[in-house]
């Protein structure tokens, strides 16, 4: 065979190496394992999906970045995102189904997006909705926040902060101005704040006609941000008379309350008149998560609460509330400041190293002793130098490595050596997965967090 | 919104209710935690691949079934098995990567066939590879029955039997009775004895022009199984002389005392010397799965050693040793048969019902509490009839409620009932996760396998 086929993968995707690759791993378990503390199932819906269903509901730059093909009789598309795939489930099986229903989904989805920096055409998403049949409880919107709030601190990020807004209370502000009509095209606006400045929205939102008065009190409104009992007082403040402006603020009170209530302190949420997400999907309470020292990177984690999930697959109302985290983008930005703590290259605690063949009969029953202990262990075979052995063993990070001489085989013992402090040990081998579990809970104890805050 | 879009999915992709997702994730989950027990770190390649790349070495009805499409300037594949994007990607990254290299996949790939019972279009596969740098110990062929062991008991499955060969064994074989150019057509033959009969094997050797005295001589080699001493004594009686053979039947003994060592019983493997797998790509050990009360199922977990992983896009060898769980065929065979055990569709262990709006920052404080203790907790909000919460606990299987009224606040306790049982108890609420937990450690104790054996 003399022509190679040059091995690469398209660009936008992203492939790690093992030792990002169990950093990762770890993060998604992390995010897995907080999802399920609250009680969250998680769904596994398939990749691809019939064109006509997946789309029934998107368009413009959504569809043009859709991965579309035909095969056979069927017109299918990759996934694009998770939350119509959501909604198809549900709307398939709703019969079968508990409401509320709560399920998160960590799957991957596809955009033939131009590859550029930071965007992915291979992306994961990690997913949480709670969906209610014709009605859902507004606490659930307090639970999303304290879900993500979980999940950041256990990843390691202490440093964010989640802002939150109302959608109604929004709306009823700029109805009781007398804004009704043009309050989507204000809400686009006051989105850019923090991109194009205070200045450049005035001029945008007098190109609407607004007289100068009216602009001055939406810039005062929606600059508004802090804590939820000063944000809270501050729009009090504005003595506002509109009835869905109340229903908004109260909602904002009960979430507040209810995020406190679930363990997620004042530091890490605020209340912020400037969030909107998008239009014309969300209709309540709406989320998005910045990381303290790089505002830069936008939000890593966003949501809202809608009115209705599945409209186009069906009549009956399933009003619902979600977040979502962007997994790959966030991964790739920690991994460019050097914001990851990975370690080692193998998923083994300790790696077991024959000197020479007659060790080896030996050497397998002790690993297959630590297996059984819940000692993840790896064998390496005895053929080759001890030398070339224990670069291996660096190479991978293993914590310890067990070396198995003669000495040893006619001792019934090991030679324990712990790879970060050089320390060795002889240790008989009945005695050896209690002292092994002793030293692997210390280094658990003194194991960084997956994020490196700096 | 009058025109409802019917919700469903393409035939030939499995798509579960929570329930049974809960048991495939479980099971999934079980896989990876001993695929990482023998220190097999996991990757994660693309679902899309360049088909130039990926299709290298395919042909013929692979290709046929491959989902293939452009967009933009590229012509793209979905993967259609986990082996050939490991070759991209050891290839690829080989400066990168330590060998002996171990890998685990679990995810996802996609066939464009026929639908039909028990053919998936989407499906899991769970492969674990071992891939060296010019050479690979034999040693390691025996870590590959012995993961997959420990694997199947793990899920619940005792009367399973593995079943091994060797190619260089047979190979060498056929050679001793001057048949070298012959055997890969015999092994094709040999392959189908359990679906064809011994009787229609003869038939087919016959055709290929071999004499009675060959043929018999074939036939009473092949029909050799059974556990490995006595294998091995029998294949002695042959008395064939040949280095392949010699090479074949060494590399057998070694490996069945390994997997000895790495504690595989002897009710679970034997040697059969009617398993061949494939022809062009494996050369050694070759391994069969099957359920001993479902020998129709066919393999469950089939692999072997291969020479030469990359030889498409790399001159460096990198021999091989690997197994495969086609993990959504097996889950929908275990469903067919009502092997799995499903108990629940929540994630949660308690579910917190306060009786009505008062109760509501208490419950979600006890919520967060338990949390803090590491008990998945889920929380129903207050609205809504008792009758109703009640209910809805039942449906969703969880194995403990705690009820929350105006009692239990003034006092600072719960009341916690086992849905189960039945049995209800008062708990003040400092001592609730110690309860609580004491109560969930006795149903861990008592929980079934995944996969009920009947």
């Amino acid at each position: 065979m003399a022509q190679k086929v040059t091995p690469k993968i398209l660009s936008g995707f992203m492939e790690l190496l093992p030792a990002e690759q169990l950093v990762f791993d770890e993060m998604k378990e992390l995010i897995e394992k907080t999802y399920k503390s609250f009680g969250f199932v998680s769904l596994d819906t398939p990749v691809l999906e019939l064109s006509d269903v997946l789309l029934a509901k998107a368009g413009g730059e959504t569809e043009k970045q859709i991965y579309r093909f035909s095969k056979g009789n069927n017109d299918l598309c990759m996934r694009f995102d998770l939350t119509v795939p959501l909604a198809r489930y549900v709307a398939q099986h709703q019969n079968d189904l508990t409401f509320p229903f709560k399920r998160y989904q960590i799957s991957k989805v596809y955009r033939g997006e131009r590859p550029q920096k930071g965007r992915f055409r291979e992306f994961y998403q990690a997913d949480i909705d709670i969906i209610g049949s014709e009605k859902l409880s507004v606490l659930y919107d307090a639970e999303m926040p304290a879900v993500m709030y979980h999940v950041f601190k256990r990843l390691g990020l202490n440093k964010f902060c989640i802002k939150m807004n109302n959608r109604k209370l929004m709306n009823g502000f700029y109805e009781s101005l007398g804004l009704t009509e043009q309050s989507p095209e204000i809400s686009r606006i006051i989105d850019k704040m923090d991109k194009i400045g205070v200045e450049n929205v005035k001029a945008c939102l007098k190109d609407l006609d607004l007289s100068d008065g009216l602009i001055e009190k939406i810039i005062s409104f929606t600059e508004i941000y802090g804590k939820s009992e000063s944000v809270i007082e501050k729009i009090s403040s504005f003595n506002i008379q509109n009835e869905l402006f109340e229903t908004g603020l109260n909602e904002l009170k009960v979430v507040a309350q209810a995020m406190k209530n679930l363990g997620v302190p004042d530091n890490n949420y605020e209340i912020d008149l400037k969030i909107t997400r998008g239009l014309d999907y969300y209709t309540g309470t709406v989320y998005e998560t910045f990381v303290d020292s790089h505002q830069d990177w936008g939000s890593i984690c966003s949501g809202g609460r809608y009115e209705n999930l599945a409209g186009y697959y069906t009549d009956r109302k399933l009003p619902g509330v979600g977040m979502s985290i962007g997994l790959t983008r966030f991964f790739d930005l920690l991994k460019d400041q050097n914001m990851i703590n990975s370690q080692k290259s193998t998923a083994a605690d300790v790696l077991v190293l024959p000197m020479d063949e007659s060790a080896t009969d030996y050497a397998l029953k002790l690993a297959h002793l630590l297996r059984t202990n819940d000692i993840n262990v790896q064998t390496y075979a005895a053929d080759g130098k001890f030398k070339n052995k224990m670069v291996y063993a660096n190479k991978i990070g293993v914590p310890f490595v067990i070396v198995i001489g003669e000495d040893e085989v006619s001792s019934q013992t090991v030679t324990l050596k712990n790879m970060q402090s050089g320390m060795q040990e002889k240790c008989p081998s009945e005695a050896l997965a209690s002292v092994l579990k002793e030293h692997l809970a210390v280094l658990e104890k003194e194991k960084k967090s997956l994020i490196d805050e700096k």
